[in-house]
Formats: C-alpha cells, sequence, structure tokens
C-alpha cells in the first residue's frame, strides 16, 4: 500500500467500522499484509463478492454516504439469501484521486451499513482508478443449514419480501425513461429514488429462512431472471400470479409490470416454501414484523405468468442485465 | 448477476479453477448468492484483498493471462506474508464488454495461478466497466502462528528474499523512462518486464517465516516505504546495508539503486529475524532452496541506509505511490 493510500486507510478505516468484534474472533485487523480470524466453530463460513461501478450501479453523481452504504448492503443481501448471519467484511476502493471529502463520506456511510447490518470491516485495499467499489463479505450459520438456489420442490409455494419494482422506477426516473404520460408524484419519486440507492436488507428473514425455506435467492437483476436461477438449479418450473405480485403503488396504478418483472436492484428476498409449511411461516413472518407475500407455486417444468385470462411464457424473457446496452 | 455475467461465469470458470477442494470443506461453490464452507479446525483464517486496474497496475495492452496471473500472485503474496498456506478466492472481475477472447485467456493466466499457488476458486462477480480485478484470497494457518508487521526487535537481522528492483526497471523501460546511457540488454529487458508481468511468490517461505520470523511484510510499494512500515508497527528504527542489497543485475551495473529501495510490485518477502536463529535460519533457506539475503537489521530509532562511507536518511523518502502523479 502506497504513503497517500495507507495515510487515507488510516484516517478513514482504522478506526472500528461495525460492531467492535470480540478480541479472540479478530486476532489481527487493518493495516497488515492481512487480517487473520478465529473462524466461529462449528458454524459454516459463508462468503460473497460484489462489485458497484459508477455509472453501471450508481449515477456519478451519488451522494458518497448512500454508495458506501449500498455497497455494503448488497453483500449483505447475498448473505441473507443463503440465511447466513453477516459477521465481518473487506473493502477494496478505487478513487480517481485521494478525495478526503469523498473518503470521509464514504466512510460515514459504511459505518452507518456496518452499524445496522452487524457486520465490522477487517481490512481493505485502496486504489487510483475509475470509482468503483468492491466488498467482500462473510456471515456464518450453523452446520449444513445454508439455504441455496438448487432446493425448491414441486408443489412448493414462491415467496417474495417487501414490493417490487421501486428501485427499477428510480432509476428509469433518473434516466428520463418514463412514460410521460404516468408521472411520478413527488413522493413517489423519492421512495422510488431512495429504493435506488438505499436498499434495506432485512436481518430477519434469516432465521425465516433457516427454519422454513427450500430455496433462496436475492433480487438483484429483477423477478424474472432471479427466480429463472432458481428453477434451473432446482430443475424445476413455476407459476407466477401477477395479480398477487407486491409492488410499488405507481407500479400497479399505471400496469406498469415490467419494472417489477425484470427491473433490477430490488435487493429483497425470493423463496421457496413446502405448502404444508405456508401458513406456520406466514405466522412466524407477521411476528417477525416481515412483509411477505405468496406470489405463486413451483411445478415440473414452464415458466409461466397468469395474467388473469391470459398465460405468459416467462422463459423467453430475461432479467436486467448489466451487460445490456 | 445477468443473463450474459451468468453465462460468461458459467462457462470459463465453473469449471474447477484450482486443485480440487475436499467435499467437506467446500459446501456450496460457484452460482449461489454466495459459497459455503467448513473452516479448517483448530486453524486461523486469513483474508487479505487486493485490486489491480488497468493503466495503474498493467498496461493497456498486457496479455490477459498475466493480468490473471498476477491479479491472483499479489494476493498469494500478502498470504505468503502473513505465513498463511493460500486455500480459496474470489473474483471479481469488472470488463469494458463481455469479450470472450478476453474471459477465455483470463481464465487461463487464472488457472495456472491457481494450480502453481495452490488456491480454489470458490465464487465471484462479473461487472462492465473499466478493466479492473479484485481478489479476495483466504487462507489459514495454525492458531497464533501469524506473523506481523509488528514483531521486529531491536538486534534482529533484516532479510530479504529474492532480488530487488527489476519489476521496476521493467515498468520504467516499458514507459521509456530509463537513462538511455544505461541501455538494458534484450536480455535484461525481457526479465525485467517479466518480473513486471509474472510476479513469483514462494511458497516455501511460509515455513521458514514460522520458524523464524518475528515481523513480515510483501514487498509491493518499495523496500524503502515497506520496511517503513514494519518500522512504524514495531516501533523500531533500522539500518540497510546497500552494498549487502540484492538487486537486479542491471541496476548493480549502472549504480541505478532506487529501482530497488523504492521501485514497487517487486512481490518478495522482508522479515525479520533475531540474530541468535539468523544461521540456523539461513541453513533452512538453502534446505528449501530459498534465495534469503541478510540486508541489515533492527535499531532503536532512526532509519539509515549504509552506502559505504556515507549514512543518508531513509526516513525523508518515501516509497511508490500509486496515487503519484
Amino acid at each position: 500500500m502506497s504513503q497517500a493510500e495507507f495515510s487515507l486507510i488510516r484516517r478513514y478505516f482504522s478506526a472500528q467500522i461495525g460492531p467492535p468484534p470480540d478480541e479472540s474472533t479478530l486476532l489481527l485487523g487493518i493495516g497488515d499484509d492481512a487480517a487473520v480470524l478465529q473462524p466461529a466453530a462449528n458454524q459454516n463460513l459463508v462468503q460473497t463478492i460484489d462489485t458497484l461501478i459508477e455509472g453501471t450501479h450508481f449515477p456519478a453523481d451519488t451522494d458518497p454516504v448512500l454508495i458506501a452504504y449500498k455497497s455494503l448492503a448488497v453483500n449483505v443481501s447475498d448473505l441473507i439469501a443463503m440465511a447466513a448471519t453477516p459477521s465481518f467484511f473487506l473493502l477494496s476502493l478505487t478513487i480517481p484521486c485521494p478525495d478526503e471529502s469523498f473518503v470521509n463520506k464514504f466512510a460515514t456511510g459504511l459505518r452507518q451499513a456496518a452499524d445496522k447490518f452487524r457486520l465490522y470491516l477487517i481490512g481493505g485495499d485502496t486504489c487510483k482508478g475509475p470509482l468503483s467499489i468492491t466488498i467482500q463479505a462473510s456471515g456464518y450459520l450453523p452446520d449444513g443449514l445454508f439455504v441455496s438456489r438448487g432446493g425448491a420442490k414441486i408443489g412448493d409455494r414462491i415467496l417474495v419480501s417487501g414490493r417490487l419494482g421501486a428501485a427499477a422506477v428510480g432509476l428509469a426516473s433518473l434516466h428520463h425513461r418514463l412514460d410521460p404520460e404516468f408521472s411520478l408524484s413527488d413522493e413517489q419519486r423519492e421512495q422510488a429514488v431512495g429504493a435506488l440507492n438505499k436498499p434495506e436488507p432485512q436481518l430477519a428473514m434469516i432465521s425465516l429462512l433457516r427454519s422454513y425455506a427450500t430455496s433462496a435467492i436475492d433480487l438483484s437483476d429483477g423477478l424474472v431472471g432471479d427466480l429463472a436461477h432458481i428453477l434451473q438449479q432446482s430443475g424445476v418450473g413455476a407459476v407466477i400470479d401477477k395479480a398477487s405480485l407486491p409492488v410499488f403503488d405507481w407500479i400497479a396504478e399505471h400496469d406498469q409490470y415490467d419494472f417489477a418483472l425484470t427491473g433490477g436492484d430490488d435487493y429483497k428476498i425470493l423463496f421457496t416454501v413446502p405448502e404444508t409449511q405456508l401458513d406456520n411461516m406466514l405466522v412466524q413472518s407477521r411476528l417477525l414484523e416481515l412483509d411477505v407475500t405468496d406470489i405463486g407455486y413451483i411445478v415440473e417444468n414452464g415458466y409461466i405468468l397468469d395474467d388473469n385470462s391470459s398465460h405468459i411464457d416467462l422463459s423467453l424473457q430475461r432479467g436486467f442485465d448489466h451487460f445490456a446496452a
């Protein structure tokens, strides 16, 4: 690490970020060639990595507080989708120049997210280059209790946490790509852009998934594409009931369901539950104050959207594509 | 992950990269929201993250095989500096477009490095953006046996593995920044550019460090800057003997020692050893076929280069700086 990088890191990232780790857990933190930990006993270690790029994942003028918050939140969303409890993370921050104001705000957002999602920074890297943030987050779960994309069974109900499509509407609004006939109210615009910039993964989902889920995925690329991953890896099909989809108000008002079906950046959890467990799971979700909606069911094959009278073949559609023009 | 990303990843990174992991160790690998592992029992987990950016860490026309190889090698170098045995890694690859030829070559280089350094790919992310590669690598070591930057003691000898400065000469040569009076032979140029593009961390250093080192750091930013980190974190000073520095031939021929003192990208190991252990360590290094050189010693304070008759105060110098113009 260079002198300039070193002083940047030291000033803004050497203070504890996130809840203080147990000394017996973190043996050596920030400021060496690598961090040294004592992994939790009898637990599986769950690891994910996600990169956010300026211009691809957030607009060029986004508040650094929000960039940092989202960078950590999207990784936490992956951990939750596995039913893992977030524990610690590493950060690689690439910035065009060692801009103190940027790093200060970025550290603030990182601290907010780390406190909220309860994981602490153990190390990192800082480089000069086009703005991008890579976070590698780790979590734990009791041996074998992870929830993969591959466990959905015929007859399982398909559920989703929260409401869909707000972030995609927010992105379209920022890019002036919304149909001018259907304008957003100021409040809706604020909600939509807020959903884009500040996804809120819910830690309470972890226990619900561990208790009931046969499969799960976090919704980053859009419902249709992400459910397709579950179907492919589980070797099954699905029927989705359009009328039951929990969507951002504006989407239902103007029948703009594509934002909920193929829009990305939701960071909600899509999961499957055996039909026999559905009622128990719904009771438990209310106790946990989780907003969970039954949107369809697993079948042997095919991938259908049931739109009242008509059946739309979703296997011809695709999710939000970061490489698309 | 988008459809295009997903198919890229599936085709080139879903095949085993690196030695096959034990099934009881890797419970879920590439292709889910996160990877799931059973950490090694009674071992510390060591984690590092490093990003390489086109234009900062490698020239724009570098062979993707070499880019991938170096991306993994620099992380392995960090693990070795802690005395950790490499085990597994995650990759985040950002490329301007989903270029099949690039990804194919990149996967080849990654496979070469993963096989050589004995660690396997467990997951990753692919994004659209300016070319950059982030790797987060993990290793293990017996509980408490890590070697930090903070353990150097007064009287310890300072040692370095390999020869210094070749990569910095290679970079200067590519940028036509070498003094035209002192041209490189074709063979020297090939060696120097090879050192820049293909650093070769030595796994055999791990056992040597565990047995003898009081502190260690990998040389990424140049000897002067990196030794300064050891001195700061150990609260000591040092005297370096210029005549004893093991350097790339051309450097000694033309007295161009700045390349060895402040040039970056060496990825050799700088470490300290109690004077009483020096002879045993040197015997052991020869048995391990490691080229290790005694270059100075730890003192109470000050940071001096002993250049025959004159003493140069190194505390006024700085290492290679990725943020420097």
